[in-house]
C-alpha cells in the first residue's frame, strides 16, 4: 500500500504502465518531461542514468519504461523527493531507480566523477531575479525558478558526474538558448542534436530539446524535424498522441 | 534589348514581376536567396540595403520588389557581377540598384562604416579544405567554397558596413550553426530571429535563416515556425509555393 497525502493522486502514462503521484498543490510534471525522456536514446544494458532535478520523478520514472540499466535521482525539495520515493515503490521500481534527496551542488560528495553514462535534465527555466514574478507556493517556485541552484551550476555539475563521451540531455526555453549554448561551451559538453518545440503550427518555439556529449568533437550538429504540440482545435497532435502513448 | 551571353536564360519569380539572368553553366539562384529575402522584413523608405556575395544579383532583384530604398551588391566575380548588371537594366533598376564587382574585403575602400541598414547574405556554405570535393567549375567553386571569403571575413566586413542597430541576415547551413553563432558573438551582432529549413516532414534541417543585430541586446531571441519545403510527392510546399508566388 502506498500512502496518498491530502491533495495527491495517481496518473499514469504508456499506455498505463508507469504510475506517477502527482500533486496540483506541490509539483505535477508536464509534457516537457516525456518529450525530454523520448529525445534521448537511453542505453539499453552498459550504462549509468541520473535524473537531475528529478522533482516528483517522472523524468526517472519515464525512462525506466525504455531501460533496465540503473536510474539515479537528484532531488532538493524533500516533499517532492518523498513522493518520488513512493511512485518508485508504486511501480515496484526500488530496484532499477534511487531517489537522493540532496542538493545538486553537493552531489559531488556523493557521487565520483565520471559516474553516469547518460544525464537527464528538466531544470527550473526561470532566472532568480528579485522583480521575477515568483509562485507564492515554495515548491512551485524552487522547481521553477533558479533560486537554489542556476543553469551554470547544473552544467558544471553534470560535467563532474558525466563519462568522457557520455550524454547529456536537457529541456529548456528558447530565450536562454544562447546562454545554454555558452555554458555548454564552458564546460566542454558538445551540443550534438536539437530539437524546437512549438505549441501549434505558425507559433514561434516555446520548448528546446538539446543533447551534448562531454568532450564531443565539434562538428556535425543536427536540427531535428520540428516537434509540434497541439493541432489547430487544441488537441493533442497525432505526434504527441504517439509519444505519449506508444512504447 | 539586353544581351544573353551563351548558356544563359531568363527566370522570372514573384508573379512574373522579377526577370533573373541565370546560366547553368555559371550559377542559378536557389530557393536559398528567395528564403532570406522573405525571412528579413526589409525597410520601406528609410534605409539602405547591401546585398553581399551576391552572384548573379537574385537576392538584391528579389528585394527590390518590397522595398524603394536603394540596394548595393557586392560580388567578386565579373562574370556574375556582370549578369547582375544586365538583369538588373532588365528589370529597370538601375535606379535603385547598384552592382560592385569587387572583393568584400575591399569593401572598406568603397564604403564608409555604419553605411547600411540592412545587409542579407547568402555566403558560400563550405569550407575550403585541400581536401573538399570542390566543383571543378571555378564559378560555382568560388560561389560555394569559402575559397575567396570565409565566414569570418564576411561578418567582419558585414559589422563595419552595418549601422548600429542595423540588421543582418544570412542563409547558411545548420552544420555551421555553432560557428556562425560563435562569429556573430565575436562581432558583436546579437542574432533575434532564427528559421530552421527542413527539406520533408521527419528530416533533419538542411538550412537556416538567422537575423542578428549590431550591438543588439542579448536577449529576446526568437525561434521561427519550421518551414518544410517539399511535400512528400516532392512538390513544392503550400507554404513555399505562397513564397514564390505571392508578393
Amino acid at each position: 500500500m502506498i500512502n496518498l497525502l491530502a491533495g495527491e493522486r495517481i496518473d499514469q502514462l504508456f499506455s498505463e504502465n508507469v504510475k506517477v503521484i502527482q500533486s496540483k498543490k506541490v509539483f505535477s510534471y508536464s509534457i516537457d518531461s516525456v518529450l525530454l525522456v523520448k529525445f534521448l536514446k537511453l542505453p539499453t544494458k552498459n550504462g549509468k542514468i541520473l535524473d537531475l532535478c528529478a522533482g516528483n520523478g517522472a523524468v526517472g520514472l519515464f525512462a525506466s519504461q525504455f531501460t533496465k540499466v540503473a536510474i539515479v535521482q537528484i532531488e532538493l525539495q524533500e516533499r517532492l523527493a518523498d513522493m518520488a520515493r513512493r511512485s518508485i515503490k508504486l511501480n515496484n521500481l526500488e530496484r532499477q531507480i534511487t531517489m537522493f534527496n540532496i542538493d545538486l551542488k553537493e552531489a559531488r560528495h556523493f557521487f565520483d566523477h565520471d559516474s553516469f553514462s547518460h544525464i537527464l535534465c528538466n531544470p527550473p527555466y526561470f532566472k532568480y531575479l528579485d522583480t521575477s514574478k515568483k509562485n507564492p507556493n515554495e515548491h512551485f517556485a524552487i522547481a521553477r525558478h533558479e533560486i537554489s541552484a542556476t543553469l551554470a551550476d547544473t552544467v558544471e555539475i553534470t560535467r563532474f558526474l558525466l563519462k568522457d563521451k557520455g550524454h547529456f540531455a536537457m529541456v529548456h526555453r528558447p530565450d536562454r538558448f544562447l546562454e545554454i549554448l555558452e555554458i555548454f561551451k564552458k564546460n566542454r559538453i558538445t551540443p550534438k542534436r536539437l530539437q524546437f518545440i512549438y505549441p501549434k503550427n505558425h507559433k514561434v518555439a516555446n520548448t528546446l530539446l538539446i543533447e551534448g556529449i562531454k568532450n564531443g568533437k565539434d562538428y556535425g550538429l543536427k536540427i531535428l524535424p520540428p516537434l509540434i504540440v497541439h493541432d489547430e482545435d487544441g488537441s493533442y497532435s497525432e505526434e504527441v498522441k504517439k509519444i505519449y502513448y506508444e512504447k
